[in-house]
């Protein structure tokens, strides 16, 4: 059965900067979504001028793993529909925020941290690095790959001890950055990834798309075990 | 130096509960208050009644280790004084929280999950065993410690995986527990502890009280790096 | 493509014990080999007493998952053969030890620790609790399970912090363990399942065989990214 | 009470070498010695060419921290000792292995994987980056420091993921590591630190002295909690 996914984007850049409409005319959501549906999943998108953000109760019932990209426009996102967004996370639905979407308000909720880093703006050259080469978001990945102009991300990167590095970058300008990193919250698995500033066309690269399909799959809810929670009876005998 | 310590309760069944007040005349607060005191922390108490809850700003910034002990007010809290409690412990404030606790809004806030668990009332038997020998939160005790009667905690405990599980409780009515789990966020130490239900006098229990003292020295902050975040400029030249 | 397991088995007890004998008349690995079968995976099964322990080189190379088992013969694997096993799993073969083989030379050699516990015989009742509801290995399985009788593991289990926990045990006797936990080294996934005693018919129960065939899939090897080690040469320009 | 640090040192190339016996006239061990004794600490230092590499069990004894230097002469450490080790860090002693150290026998034992990297020599420039400013290893550091000539390792690193990682590095010839990982096998926490090629004086690097310095510190043994292993008895009554 066919994994299905949900490309949510704040879509500002597009909408107000012409340049990044040229790169992006169907948006990054739009481009996301083309190249997941190329690997076989079954895509929807959704953005932030849609009444409930798009991501309504029903939208999300019906989504296994939520690709989020944000950056300018976090502070929009309703606290209802963060709080939605958290809760399906907990309840199993994949989560995998790129860029500045560590920044947004449901990323941040299930760190508990600031998530700050340091950045700069100018183009230079980023090299992904894989440090975790047995993990399925890797697959099919050589040792680095390169995207040759980008916003730069630099450590420390204030997130909790990450479950599993998957990526370390290395930058022109001289800082490094945990590029991949894996959690779990509830029963949801989360991958945030650092690639993806809307002024390059970083989406349409082969190695990105590839970790965002990876990242889908791996994402993807299982069935797990039953839970009660709450007050209960005994298992053994108590009478005494 | 001293490690300064915040005893905080919501300090509502004491006032409320003729039983409990007669178990803790001087608030649950109070009882933690003296033991840690007996060890040599400088101590004070703050509660939920007072301006602030107890915890304004110049508070927050004299406490090294915040002890927390919460249950039926935890929604009374107010969101600021939550935020700030959680700002503080991004900055390097320890943080532990007792028994309910573990439902407190700062508590849920720094881990990002719902804290659910199960539980009953009943006074059954508690038998926390040490999982983790060399932890310093287990120094100087044997491999496991009873509390004769207590409310019953059973898992799935929701939680992110803990850096370290230091106790695991098993519980006479069938059930187990991941009894004291400890937590990085930011530069704040966390470390949940189980036991300390109202109806019962388990924090004169000396093994409780080595575990609170235990937990408030490894708590306590150090000094760490510098950091800068933000807009930064190159390290390396980036003239081309 | 199915996965190719191979289950080994010291086959000890049931070539000297006739009540081993008669409650596994095909071994252990046989009652395990069938449950797997008839989950859709492609099985084979070695023992101690073939050559090389039926692990030859070739044996590995077509092994996804290796299933173990072991006991009383656990200083009897030849080092060679350890080494080959523990080389398997750095490259990705996936590594199930069962019950006592906690104490196998390749696992203990994976997790650099000396996998000590706490037993008892005896025949008491074990309830294994899904601590992590989440987990691929807790499908289909409820909150807990029992098992009417067996042998008691007990805290402190000398393992290193486990990368997840699924189970904890409670035992009648008044223990708990941690009976379910994974680990990755280099690129292979183990999963050490604590129950399986020989002297009861533990691997004909249903949640236990689930379990396995769970741990089975999550075990299997991914494609992963390629690496490069040793001496290279630099990837930006050194000249000066 | 003071800390008993030993220095060892396979103290190979400042006999061989003319370049490196006038670089660390005391070798590497004297050196990094004597910045320890500065800091307060009790060090005796020991070398392979010893009786039993100076490290015999009376030695371990008297030993709260272990830091180690290797590099040309791993194979040569016998396996005995190499097991003395191993059992000392179970039992809680700190082990802190420098540089190649992390091919030493005792800490690839302690892995549990094979702890390759890559590496390059040629004398390029290092930028150690503090990617976890909270850790006490990090007290006292700016947000990065720089090893102005170096040999490179590079990822990926072969090691189960660290419990913490405290440092990762920034090589001018392109590539990333993560240079200081912290972990804990038994009672033994452990601290691998890459800086250190015996080509550069890196040792006498403020830097570098205080890395060491701080986690020697956070390395020591503490107390903790009574352990019993084997055949015990029931804590609760299993008549029946």
């Amino acid at each position: 059965m066919s994994v299905r996914v949900t490309v949510w984007n704040e879509n500002v850049h597009e909408r107000e900067d012409p340049a990044v409409a040229e790169r992006y005319p169907d948006g990054i959501h739009g481009t996301i979504a083309s190249s997941l549906e190329a690997d076989g999943y079954v895509v929807e998108t959704a953005t932030l001028q849609e009444p409930e953000h798009g991501l309504s109760e029903s939208v999300l019932d019906e989504t296994d793993v939520l690709v989020w990209w944000s950056h300018c426009a976090n502070d929009e996102v309703s606290d209802d529909v963060a709080t939605r967004v958290v809760d399906a996370v907990h309840g199993g639905t994949g989560f995998v925020p790129l860029h500045s979407g560590k920044n947004s308000k449901p990323f941040t909720q299930l760190m508990g941290t600031t998530c700050n880093i340091k950045y700069r703006h100018g183009g230079e050259t980023e090299r992904v690095w894989v440090v975790d080469p047995g993990h399925p978001i890797a697959n099919g990945l050589d040792e680095y790959f390169e995207i040759p102009a980008t916003e730069m991300y630099g450590e420390p990167y204030d997130i909790p001890e990450p479950d599993r590095t998957v990526f370390v970058s290395w930058f022109e300008g001289g800082e490094v950055f945990r590029s991949g990193v894996c959690y779990r919250r509830g029963r949801g698995r989360i991958f945030a990834f650092r690639p993806g500033h809307e002024e390059y066309p970083i989406f349409y690269q082969d190695e990105v798309q590839r970790v965002i399909s990876n990242a889908v799959a791996w994402a993807a809810p299982n069935e797990g075990a039953t839970v009660n929670w709450g007050n209960v009876e005994s298992v053994e005998s108590l009478d005494e």
